[in-house]
Protein backbone atom coordinates (compact mmCIF):
# COMPACT_ATOMS: atom_id res chain seq x y z
CA UNK A 1 0.00 0.00 0.00
CA UNK A 2 1.27 3.18 -0.77
CA UNK A 3 0.70 6.99 0.13
CA UNK A 4 -1.74 7.90 -2.49
CA UNK A 5 -3.92 5.19 -1.21
CA UNK A 6 -4.50 6.76 2.07
CA UNK A 7 -4.24 10.00 1.85
CA UNK A 8 -7.47 11.45 0.99
CA UNK A 9 -9.49 9.08 3.71
CA UNK A 10 -9.32 11.48 6.23
CA UNK A 11 -9.08 15.39 5.67
CA UNK A 12 -7.71 17.35 8.40
CA UNK A 13 -6.74 20.49 7.49
CA UNK A 14 -2.86 20.82 8.56
CA UNK A 15 -1.50 24.40 9.70
CA UNK A 16 0.56 26.11 8.18
CA UNK A 17 3.18 29.43 9.02
CA UNK A 18 5.84 31.45 7.59
CA UNK A 19 9.24 30.76 8.98
CA UNK A 20 8.96 34.88 10.90
CA UNK A 21 5.66 33.90 12.89
CA UNK A 22 6.31 33.68 16.70
CA UNK A 23 6.21 31.04 18.67
CA UNK A 24 3.22 32.30 20.08
CA UNK A 25 0.90 32.49 17.12
CA UNK A 26 2.52 29.01 16.32
CA UNK A 27 0.59 27.75 19.73
CA UNK A 28 -2.74 29.57 18.96
CA UNK A 29 -2.71 28.11 15.66
CA UNK A 30 -3.13 24.84 16.90
CA UNK A 31 -5.55 25.59 19.60
CA UNK A 32 -7.82 27.04 17.05
CA UNK A 33 -8.08 23.46 15.68
CA UNK A 34 -7.61 20.30 17.95
CA UNK A 35 -7.63 18.16 15.03
CA UNK A 36 -3.98 19.61 14.02
CA UNK A 37 -1.34 17.04 15.09
CA UNK A 38 1.75 19.18 13.45
CA UNK A 39 2.12 23.09 12.02
CA UNK A 40 3.86 23.27 8.55
CA UNK A 41 6.77 25.85 8.40
CA UNK A 42 6.00 27.35 4.40
CA UNK A 43 7.99 30.12 2.55
CA UNK A 44 6.59 30.39 -1.01
CA UNK A 45 4.80 27.39 -1.24
CA UNK A 46 7.81 25.38 -0.41
CA UNK A 47 7.67 23.21 3.40
CA UNK A 48 10.94 24.49 5.47
CA UNK A 49 10.33 22.48 8.79
CA UNK A 50 8.10 21.31 11.02
CA UNK A 51 6.35 21.97 14.32
CA UNK A 52 4.76 18.94 16.03
CA UNK A 53 2.82 19.66 18.70
CA UNK A 54 5.07 16.81 20.71
CA UNK A 55 7.73 19.48 20.00
CA UNK A 56 5.98 22.21 21.17
CA UNK A 57 5.61 20.47 24.79
CA UNK A 58 9.28 20.06 24.75
CA UNK A 59 10.05 23.68 24.09
CA UNK A 60 7.43 25.08 26.52
CA UNK A 61 9.12 22.57 29.14
CA UNK A 62 12.22 23.76 28.20
CA UNK A 63 11.44 27.49 28.58
CA UNK A 64 9.19 28.06 31.34
CA UNK A 65 11.17 25.05 33.52
CA UNK A 66 14.32 24.10 32.16
CA UNK A 67 13.47 20.87 31.94
CA UNK A 68 15.16 18.51 28.99
CA UNK A 69 14.19 15.28 28.24
CA UNK A 70 17.16 13.13 28.08
CA UNK A 71 18.06 11.01 24.68
CA UNK A 72 15.70 14.00 22.90
CA UNK A 73 15.82 15.62 19.24
CA UNK A 74 15.60 18.96 21.22
CA UNK A 75 19.19 18.82 22.36
CA UNK A 76 20.32 19.29 18.66
CA UNK A 77 17.88 22.21 18.38
CA UNK A 78 18.66 23.90 22.45
CA UNK A 79 20.87 26.75 20.75
CA UNK A 80 17.90 28.19 18.98
CA UNK A 81 15.25 28.17 21.47
CA UNK A 82 16.18 31.57 22.92
CA UNK A 83 14.66 32.82 19.67
CA UNK A 84 10.87 33.02 18.82
CA UNK A 85 10.09 32.28 15.57
CA UNK A 86 8.59 29.14 13.81
CA UNK A 87 12.15 29.29 12.04
CA UNK A 88 14.02 29.07 15.25
CA UNK A 89 12.47 25.86 16.65
CA UNK A 90 11.19 23.76 13.60
CA UNK A 91 12.47 20.54 13.12
CA UNK A 92 13.80 19.50 9.72
CA UNK A 93 11.14 19.03 7.19
CA UNK A 94 10.22 15.39 7.18
CA UNK A 95 8.41 14.63 4.34
CA UNK A 96 7.02 12.02 1.87
CA UNK A 97 5.76 11.52 -1.63
CA UNK A 98 2.17 9.89 -3.39
CA UNK A 99 4.48 6.88 -4.45
CA UNK A 100 6.37 6.58 -0.86
CA UNK A 101 5.41 2.78 0.55
CA UNK A 102 3.16 3.75 3.68
CA UNK A 103 5.36 1.64 5.76
CA UNK A 104 8.17 3.51 4.85
CA UNK A 105 5.55 6.74 6.04
CA UNK A 106 4.43 4.58 9.34
CA UNK A 107 8.43 4.49 10.00
CA UNK A 108 8.97 7.68 9.23
CA UNK A 109 5.96 9.00 12.07
CA UNK A 110 7.62 6.78 14.28
CA UNK A 111 10.71 7.30 14.27
CA UNK A 112 10.48 11.18 14.38
CA UNK A 113 7.75 10.70 16.80
CA UNK A 114 4.96 12.93 14.39
CA UNK A 115 1.43 12.28 13.82
CA UNK A 116 1.10 14.47 10.39
CA UNK A 117 3.15 14.65 7.81
CA UNK A 118 3.40 16.57 4.47
CA UNK A 119 3.07 15.26 0.92
CA UNK A 120 5.11 17.08 -1.85
CA UNK A 121 5.57 16.16 -5.33
CA UNK A 122 9.70 16.38 -6.95
CA UNK A 123 9.45 20.00 -6.76
CA UNK A 124 9.32 20.55 -3.23
CA UNK A 125 5.72 21.57 -3.20
CA UNK A 126 3.37 20.78 -0.53
CA UNK A 127 0.53 19.15 -2.08
CA UNK A 128 -1.32 16.95 0.81
CA UNK A 129 -1.46 15.57 3.49
CA UNK A 130 -0.48 12.57 5.30
CA UNK A 131 -1.54 11.73 9.07
CA UNK A 132 -1.59 9.00 11.31
CA UNK A 133 -5.09 8.14 11.77
CA UNK A 134 -5.06 7.27 7.74
CA UNK A 135 -1.92 5.08 8.24
CA UNK A 136 -4.04 3.56 11.06
CA UNK A 137 -6.53 2.76 8.75
CA UNK A 138 -4.98 1.48 5.97
CA UNK A 139 -2.99 -1.38 7.45
CA UNK A 140 -6.10 -2.49 9.67
CA UNK A 141 -8.35 -2.66 6.43
CA UNK A 142 -10.60 -0.38 7.00
CA UNK A 143 -11.51 0.91 3.90
CA UNK A 144 -13.66 3.69 2.90
CA UNK A 145 -16.43 3.51 0.21
CA UNK A 146 -16.00 4.99 -2.74
CA UNK A 147 -12.46 5.87 -2.44
CA UNK B 1 -1.11 26.91 37.70
CA UNK B 2 -3.21 23.47 38.38
CA UNK B 3 -4.60 20.86 36.24
CA UNK B 4 -7.85 22.26 37.77
CA UNK B 5 -6.91 25.92 36.20
CA UNK B 6 -6.85 24.59 32.86
CA UNK B 7 -8.63 21.23 32.20
CA UNK B 8 -12.04 22.77 31.21
CA UNK B 9 -10.86 25.27 28.60
CA UNK B 10 -10.82 22.84 25.33
CA UNK B 11 -13.36 20.04 25.84
CA UNK B 12 -12.06 16.86 23.62
CA UNK B 13 -13.74 13.72 24.45
CA UNK B 14 -12.00 11.17 25.31
CA UNK B 15 -12.52 8.03 23.62
CA UNK B 16 -13.30 5.16 26.35
CA UNK B 17 -13.33 1.30 25.70
CA UNK B 18 -13.78 -1.80 27.83
CA UNK B 19 -10.76 -3.96 28.51
CA UNK B 20 -11.97 -6.90 26.56
CA UNK B 21 -12.85 -4.34 23.48
CA UNK B 22 -10.47 -5.44 19.84
CA UNK B 23 -7.71 -3.74 19.12
CA UNK B 24 -9.84 -3.15 15.92
CA UNK B 25 -12.37 -1.64 17.37
CA UNK B 26 -9.90 0.31 19.56
CA UNK B 27 -8.98 1.73 16.17
CA UNK B 28 -12.07 2.25 14.91
CA UNK B 29 -12.67 4.80 18.13
CA UNK B 30 -9.81 6.75 17.26
CA UNK B 31 -10.57 7.49 13.51
CA UNK B 32 -13.92 8.42 14.49
CA UNK B 33 -12.97 11.28 16.19
CA UNK B 34 -9.96 13.09 14.49
CA UNK B 35 -9.43 14.85 17.93
CA UNK B 36 -8.74 11.99 20.31
CA UNK B 37 -5.09 11.61 21.35
CA UNK B 38 -5.71 8.58 23.91
CA UNK B 39 -8.10 5.98 24.32
CA UNK B 40 -8.72 5.27 28.17
CA UNK B 41 -8.96 1.32 29.46
CA UNK B 42 -12.25 1.69 31.94
CA UNK B 43 -13.56 -1.26 33.78
CA UNK B 44 -17.07 -0.01 36.79
CA UNK B 45 -15.68 3.37 36.08
CA UNK B 46 -12.48 2.99 37.02
CA UNK B 47 -9.18 3.35 34.63
CA UNK B 48 -6.98 0.50 34.24
CA UNK B 49 -5.10 1.74 31.12
CA UNK B 50 -4.29 4.08 28.40
CA UNK B 51 -3.46 3.64 24.64
CA UNK B 52 -2.05 6.90 22.67
CA UNK B 53 -2.50 6.79 19.56
CA UNK B 54 1.73 7.21 18.85
CA UNK B 55 0.87 3.29 20.96
CA UNK B 56 -1.58 2.35 18.45
CA UNK B 57 1.27 3.51 15.59
CA UNK B 58 3.90 1.17 17.49
CA UNK B 59 1.71 -1.85 17.64
CA UNK B 60 0.86 -1.66 14.31
CA UNK B 61 4.61 -1.24 12.65
CA UNK B 62 5.39 -4.09 15.09
CA UNK B 63 2.92 -6.48 14.18
CA UNK B 64 2.61 -5.80 10.36
CA UNK B 65 6.17 -5.44 10.00
CA UNK B 66 7.84 -6.70 12.16
CA UNK B 67 9.54 -2.83 12.87
CA UNK B 68 10.32 -2.71 16.69
CA UNK B 69 11.88 0.69 17.81
CA UNK B 70 15.32 1.15 19.57
CA UNK B 71 15.05 2.09 23.29
CA UNK B 72 10.89 1.84 23.00
CA UNK B 73 8.09 1.37 25.52
CA UNK B 74 7.27 -1.27 23.48
CA UNK B 75 9.28 -3.85 24.33
CA UNK B 76 8.01 -3.56 27.83
CA UNK B 77 4.48 -5.13 26.31
CA UNK B 78 6.11 -7.35 24.12
CA UNK B 79 4.93 -10.27 25.14
CA UNK B 80 1.23 -9.02 24.80
CA UNK B 81 1.31 -7.95 21.42
CA UNK B 82 0.43 -11.15 19.77
CA UNK B 83 -2.95 -10.40 21.94
CA UNK B 84 -6.15 -9.15 20.16
CA UNK B 85 -7.39 -6.63 23.32
CA UNK B 86 -7.42 -3.25 24.47
CA UNK B 87 -5.78 -5.18 27.94
CA UNK B 88 -3.61 -6.77 26.36
CA UNK B 89 -1.98 -3.72 24.57
CA UNK B 90 -2.71 -0.64 27.50
CA UNK B 91 0.16 1.09 29.18
CA UNK B 92 -0.07 1.42 32.98
CA UNK B 93 -2.74 4.09 33.61
CA UNK B 94 -0.88 7.75 33.54
CA UNK B 95 -3.31 10.05 35.21
CA UNK B 96 -3.23 13.63 37.01
CA UNK B 97 -5.35 14.81 39.90
CA UNK B 98 -7.16 18.67 39.64
CA UNK B 99 -4.69 19.58 42.59
CA UNK B 100 -1.34 18.71 40.72
CA UNK B 101 0.97 20.86 39.56
CA UNK B 102 0.49 21.74 35.39
CA UNK B 103 4.87 21.50 35.06
CA UNK B 104 4.28 17.81 36.80
CA UNK B 105 1.89 16.53 34.00
CA UNK B 106 3.38 18.63 30.93
CA UNK B 107 6.81 16.71 32.51
CA UNK B 108 4.64 13.39 32.64
CA UNK B 109 3.37 13.85 29.07
CA UNK B 110 6.84 14.61 27.59
CA UNK B 111 7.97 11.42 29.47
CA UNK B 112 5.70 9.06 27.99
CA UNK B 113 4.85 10.42 24.79
CA UNK B 114 1.16 11.62 25.16
CA UNK B 115 -0.73 13.92 24.60
CA UNK B 116 -3.75 13.68 26.66
CA UNK B 117 -4.21 12.45 30.56
CA UNK B 118 -7.51 11.51 32.41
CA UNK B 119 -8.22 13.45 36.05
CA UNK B 120 -8.55 10.97 38.53
CA UNK B 121 -10.53 11.71 41.97
CA UNK B 122 -8.74 10.21 45.12
CA UNK B 123 -10.87 7.05 44.49
CA UNK B 124 -9.38 6.60 40.92
CA UNK B 125 -12.47 7.08 38.96
CA UNK B 126 -12.22 9.38 36.31
CA UNK B 127 -13.97 12.70 36.71
CA UNK B 128 -12.40 14.81 33.68
CA UNK B 129 -9.70 15.56 31.01
CA UNK B 130 -6.69 17.16 30.46
CA UNK B 131 -5.04 17.85 26.56
CA UNK B 132 -1.60 18.91 25.49
CA UNK B 133 -3.19 22.24 24.37
CA UNK B 134 -4.67 23.29 27.44
CA UNK B 135 -1.41 22.57 28.93
CA UNK B 136 0.40 24.89 25.64
CA UNK B 137 -2.16 27.64 27.04
CA UNK B 138 -1.75 27.97 30.55
CA UNK B 139 2.03 27.98 30.15
CA UNK B 140 1.52 31.11 26.86
CA UNK B 141 -0.88 32.39 29.04
CA UNK B 142 -3.48 32.26 26.27
CA UNK B 143 -6.44 32.60 28.61
CA UNK B 144 -9.78 31.73 27.36
CA UNK B 145 -12.61 34.48 28.96
CA UNK B 146 -14.92 33.45 31.44
CA UNK B 147 -12.96 30.33 32.89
Amino acid sequence: MKVKDVCKWISLKPAAVSPETPIEKVIEKVVEDPTTRSVYVVANGKLMGVIPISHLMRITAFKFSGILPEHDELKKHIKSISANTAADVMLPPLQVHLEDALEDALKLMIDNNVQELPIVDNAGNIIGDLNSLEILMGFWEMKKDGV
